[in-house]
């Protein structure tokens, strides 16, 4: 019989995968290779690289400007591939330009629709880009920011953010899963306070989308935004989403007003006159290669089914947990992340005051998470591609590292 | 002895041009097309197809995350590549975002830096996007646009700019080349026009970067913008380029921050604090496919030399704006350029009650201009690619379209 720890029982584990052939269809140019940054940047589809010659070749190559006759609907298509994944009905998730300037955009749409409020809701461990965004905002605007000051590895609680609530809040704007500890937030119960204040919310879901099934409509969430390069394996610095309730996005309006957005864009006429639904969300000229490799990447993740994705990937990071309490705990290791599977995203956070320099040890050996200051180990888990043997390697690895 | 309109004339100019040879270093999948839109999209360079396929099978595949090692400078690297095309120092520019979002960061910059001030000047004939990004500005902070009406085949001219200046204005705003009629603006002269009067200027490149030299530098010029997907044939919905003169890096701040603009972006700290120089101008994640497209794309530019392609830009327009006067203005045609080619960017305009179906109809016979409301049909000419075979050809075909 095979104990938790066992080499065997990962192989047992990885042998009942029943999403373990999907690793075959990514690249996986080393397979000593232990790649537990995933969640940073998810691997190479092999359809992506017939797709993107194709594009570059046939498409661009070939038919040239004409080619705008259909890479004109792009960003709405592979936001529609998108929405199923994140509970959005169709023609409610838009993919262009990237997160931060994305997050801009709905962010600033929020403010401008809630105009004697002057307060914003976050949390101090939210994802940097967010907060910087809040603040130029914050600067420029003569707004304050209340910051909720939540434990990292439980991440922000609802009666945090009621604290922070009253009549003079315009936003709240969290991740639905931390950076860093996965933490999983309660989207719909955050929700319900913000808009019992009047307020309106924007959810970042860069670390959920694809790997954390997401029900947006039904949690009434007003607006989101997303990266596609993590689990949506979209390829690095790839486009990002955002996504507007159907029935705000005529209320509210884009501040980067961009002829992509403009109802008749090739009359170039006199005057802004926003596209009706999410095309007028738009603003300049989306891109075209890119674009075609999120499709891709986003159907890796639909083919597979973002339920089974979700069951391998609760699988996973209890796997790591189980490893992090018989390994590298007694090594003077803590746990960084929720031990509740249900309010974990995707990647598991092992601390440890020496974790810098571990962290660059297994990068040296071939082992690949991320350090995050200061002091944790981000592994992350990718549920098309990584294996319970590669979990396995890379934390025995970290476990002799930590021992010497 | 060849005359003016004799496609012997044409062959004798093709034979002369010395940089006819560079046409064979792009793609030209079916030599019969005569491709007058380089200047909406320019063709795919054969050297992009393989370094393409190199960044997303051995940096994207096989580096995985760690390719953001070198990924990280790409922005400032292409924007360095771009910077002597169009008279700026290295780290004056960097690539990344849309033409659009990259004019709302240095607009609403500029707009910052003169926070008295109630008033923007730009051109009623100004590309739209940048129009409509001017309209979102003036609604969000109460200013006012004042519209020059200039003559478009004449473009903005400095006394119109010096007409509508005063000490309110906080913003000139222009484009170089105009997006319809070919006409070059006074850069020098409208920028110290405006900088009398207390103003910073904005200026589109989109329509001149990698056809027309441009100084940006030696006119003063404080901001500037510009696409990477006519002349700098960098594929469909390239990243643009935002410049931001060196001594302005420091004083003005983009109103977008985001963490690839965080002076220790690793670290994830609190508060935002800016990167020195162009980096602090970043906002999200760039596209590292779309970078290197944009590379290999100047990289054509760069190696034909500015001034060869000024002069054979020259060449081309002249040689069409000889053919309208020969062919075409006997059957109801204007010129909707100057005349004068110190004037004239890279395209020509040519008018007809019935372009717009005149357009369809060359396109349904592979020859591919645009048409621009209302009666213009736009020939635009990529010196890197357009023969002047390609000119006579499709000018004659427009020739019998009309006449029949």
């Amino acid at each position: 019989m095979t104990t938790g720890t066992d080499l065997e029982r990962a192989r047992e584990l990885d042998e009942a995968d029943p999403l373990a052939a999907c690793r075959e269809r990514f690249v996986v140019r080393d397979p000593q290779l232990v790649y537990l940054d995933g969640n940073s940047l998810g691997r190479l589809p092999v359809a992506t690289i017939t797709r993107l010659a194709d594009v570059v070749q046939r498409e661009w190559g070939g038919e040239l400007i004409g080619g705008w006759e259909h890479w004109v609907d792009e960003p709405v298509r592979v936001g529609d591939a998108i929405a199923p994944l994140i509970g959005a009905r169709p023609a409610e998730v838009v993919v262009s330009d990237s997160t931060t300037v994305n997050f801009y955009k709905v962010a600033l749409a929020a403010l401008e629709a809630r105009p004697g409020r002057r307060a914003m809701v976050t949390d101090r461990a939210n994802f940097p880009t967010d907060r910087y965004v809040l603040e130029g905002l914050a600067d420029a605007r003569g707004l304050t920011i209340r910051w909720i000051e939540a434990d990292p590895i439980v991440g922000p609680q609802p009666g945090e953010v009621a604290s922070a609530l009253d009549q003079d809040v315009a936003l709240v704007t969290l991740s639905l899963v931390n950076y860093r500890s996965a933490a999983i937030a309660d989207l719909a119960g955050i929700t319900r306070l913000a808009h019992e204040a009047g307020a309106l919310v924007v959810w970042d879901l860069s670390h959920a989308a694809g790997a954390v099934p997401v029900d947006l409509e039904g949690a009434g969430v007003d607006l989101a935004v997303g990266c596609t390069y993590k689990y949506l394996n979209g390829g690095p610095g790839a486009p990002a989403w955002l996504y507007v309730r159907s029935r705000l996005q005529g209320e509210l309006r884009s501040p980067i007003q961009g002829w992509f957005g403009q109802r008749d864009q090739f009359a170039m006429g006199q005057g802004f006159d926003p596209a009706d639904g999410i095309r007028g969300w738009l603003a300049g000229t989306p891109g075209i290669l890119a674009l075609a490799a999120v499709q891709e990447g986003v159907r890796m993740v639909a083919e597979a089914g973002i339920d089974r994705i979700r069951a391998k990937s609760v699988a996973l990071t209890s796997y790591a947990v189980e490893l992090h309490d018989a390994w590298l705990a007694p090594l003077g290791f803590d746990l960084g992340s929720p031990r509740d599977p249900g309010r974990r995203g995707s990647h598991v956070a092992v601390r440890h005051p020496d974790a810098r320099r571990l962290c660059e040890r297994l990068i040296a050996s071939r082992v690949i998470p991320d350090f995050r200051e200061p002091d944790s180990i981000r592994l992350g888990f990718s549920p098309l591609t990584t294996s319970f043997g590669e979990i396995h390697a890379g934390m025995a690895h970290l476990r002799e590292l930590a021992a010497a």
